[in-house]
């Protein structure tokens, strides 16, 4: 950690604005976890070669369920709430040890394209922190909370938050943050979403929450709240400038404006919009409003990888679909919405390659055929780079992936205990795993409904 | 050439039809170029680890522009029409040492992502044979004509193309085929098209042209043709078992069926359909009615990057996204689209992994952490995997990549030529490059109207 690095001779890119990056070369100095200066420099402990690649932010993520690396192609082609259902009966048998190693995985997987800082929600979240700290990352966990049925279990899980965010920030040097997450409107208590909305102000604590994700919600939110989701999370004290709403795609005009004027924010998730067969976010009308909209791949359940370039590119072609308008949604907001934002709504510092700012920098090598010729680095970012290109991940100043290889963490290992415990997992839950096809359901043993 | 080669242990998936694939375990034998058997070898002259890994049919390019690996970046966000403008201005100054080069890279850039096979479309066709088969990649060349305003000129690319199919087969052994490629309704005289309908049937040669890709297109073919385009092709006889329509979103129910009666083929890259806001193919629709629906990345300068995996994520995220039914356009079948039709649609042998076969074979390496964990082959080759996953490219038996390195050419030179010919290739056109956007006109070089 405290050992100084200079990336030498390197192209920086800073996204300054949603409308602005600046591209230049210089070489970079990090010292104690936080870049020292940009400029002349000979000498560090560490030197990476910087010459033909480019320095950038780390990317954030805004949303994930990371341990669901272990539902990575489990259920394909079917409609959302469908596809839930599988997935949950195949959750009620998840142990800390899966979860562990699925959280592993799946951070292995987000540093080598270039992920250095991450929003999860999910179950066990101080077990997701190990892992997370474990390869290197800086997290935000949020412990999901569905108790649609029991709100009682709802008033548990806001304790453990509590008690998450005393903790696990301390215990692992300001890597760790926490937030609530409320799992949605249609699976959390309406009892629960008002003490959380209280507790966030009292604490100070942010709320992520799926918001306006699917026309199931819509109907079960018009039905017990009266109005439409953002409206009605509004109205329970929820949407404000602590706010993360994942998703948040089937929104009005009045909406857009209202999530604007309340300054929350919004995690977009596109290739699962896609693939999902969903609707587009708002996006260049959110960022019109003020909105920060981070860019994420959501769970590997649904994704399947979690490759940031890749969703950069999926970002801009499918706001370009939509609209039908090429020119709307530019390479320059993608690359805001994947770095400067993300930063923002997760609160840590971070987002420019500047002095005094932490040392939290991806590196990509450009020296690939598919990157050649080299000049307008923003558009080969956006639409030409993949995750393979992630040369360098610094975080904190610590190096986690060098030369395309992970740093502290045995990958054949964790690939090895992901295989056995996936095998497991679906033989209690019911299910067979088959090469040529998602798991089949194996009727004896079924215990579900 | 001769060498027989051993691929010990490999997962072997084949696409059996548009919507069934079969996976199995076993080892394949290759000699003289050809799949000699499958089953339980032990000797050869090369031996392939395929432990952990996954061999398919090599994936077929349907239809792109190879040499414009030049034009990565040069124009972003703008609509199809102004576009083409900026490119066709830059076209004009094209040498053949920059094609060669551009095609070149072009050809690195899809052997790298697993492409075997692919069809080509541009000027000085011969040279981007030689291109591809120095990379070591089988190719089908077809040299666009464009002489909406003076069809001498497509009299003598006809002869051109008609040289071509005389020659360069045989001067490279069969890796080499032809096809007329009239580029379009709009950018090809009504008399050229006539006679390539006629010399099409004469020689049985393939017939290679953009049709229904644009709203511009449809107006100019409704003005001048009085109907659509696909019924357009129809009456001048270019509508047939030899036809390979490039893009063909602009159809309604008639001409589907239409395209189906006539057996010709349909080439879909849905990235630059979602890149330039287009619209959708009804890619189900017309494997419903028997089409031939290959997939394709079109050129480098509006994909702006070759990698096959994606174009087949791309293609199922688009049709799921559109439909609003991720159940239609199945992994099986994009799995189809990328080996099988495109085979069938090239008039390559291939296809299948299978005694008898052209041993033209792409290993994928699913000992990653992103294909982790091991089950479900097709969804994950679809959803999960990416170019790097590309560990080995077999074609006619020769070993192209090799642990996802080229064998028979210098990449590092490539890069460099490329990088130089562009910078001197915009110089000539009166553009500047520049590393933070798309290249600046240089007002007082200019020489384009």
């Amino acid at each position: 950690m405290s050992k100084s690095i200079l990336i030498k001779d390197t192209y920086i890119l800073n996204p300054l604005s949603p409308s602005k990056v600046e591209v230049f070369k210089s070489s970079i100095l990090i010292e104690k976890g936080v870049i020292a200066g940009i400029g002349d420099y000979d000498y560090a402990d560490i030197v990476i070669d910087g010459k033909g690649k480019v320095t950038l932010p780390a990317f954030v993520n805004c949303h994930t369920h990371i341990p669901m690396t272990l539902f990575r192609g489990v259920v394909e082609g079917l409609e959302t709430m469908d596809w839930l259902k599988v997935v949950w009966r195949i959750e009620e048998n998840l142990t800390s040890n899966d979860i562990y190693w699925g959280a592993l995985l799946g951070c292995i997987e987000q540093a080598l394209t270039g992920i250095g800082v991450f929003i999860d929600m999910y179950f066990m979240e101080d077990i997701v922190a190990k892992a997370a700290t474990d390869v290197g990352l800086n997290i935000v966990v949020s412990e999901g909370i569905i108790d649609i049925n029991d709100p009682s279990r709802g008033e548990e899980k806001i304790k453990q938050t509590v008690k998450y965010a005393r903790e696990l920030p301390l215990k692992y040097n300001g890597k760790v943050k926490v937030m609530f997450a409320p799992h949605s409107l249609y699976g959390t208590h309406r009892r629960t979403l008002e003490t959380i909305a209280q507790l966030s102000k009292e604490f100070g604590l942010k709320v992520h929450i799926h918001v306006a994700e699917s026309l199931r919600e819509l109907d079960f939110v018009r039905r017990n709240y009266g109005t439409t989701p953002i409206r009605a999370l509004d109205r329970l004290g929820l949407l404000n400038e602590r706010t993360v709403c994942a998703h948040s795609f089937y929104v009005d005009e009045g909406e857009i404006d209202l999530i604007g004027r309340r300054k929350a924010s919004v995690a977009h998730a596109p290739v699962v919009i896609m693939k999902h067969g969903l609707k587009e976010a708002p996006v260049v009308e959110y960022i019109e409003k003020g909105v920060l909209v981070g860019l994420a791949t959501d769970g590997p359940g649904s994704n399947n990888n979690l490759d940031f370039l890749e969703e950069m590119k999926v970002a801009a072609l499918l706001y370009s679909y939509e609209s039908k308008n090429p020119q709307k949604l530019t390479v320059q907001t993608v690359i805001w919405m994947a770095t400067k934002a993300g930063y923002d709504i997760t609160g840590f510092k971070g987002g420019l390659v500047r002095e005094g700012y932490p040392a939290t920098l991806t590196i990509l090598n450009f020296r690939k055929p598919h990157l050649t010729p080299l000049h307008n680095i923003p558009s080969h970012i956006v639409y030409a780079a993949k995750g393979e290109d992630v040369d360098t991940l610094i975080v904190n100043g610590e190096l986690i992936v060098e030369k395309g290889k992970l740093r502290k963490v045995d990958v054949e290992k964790a690939m090895d205990k992901v295989n056995e415990l996936y095998r497991d997992l679906l033989g209690r839950s019911g299910f067979k795993p088959r090469l040529n096809g998602a798991p089949v359901e194996v009727k004896c043993k079924q215990t579900y409904m």
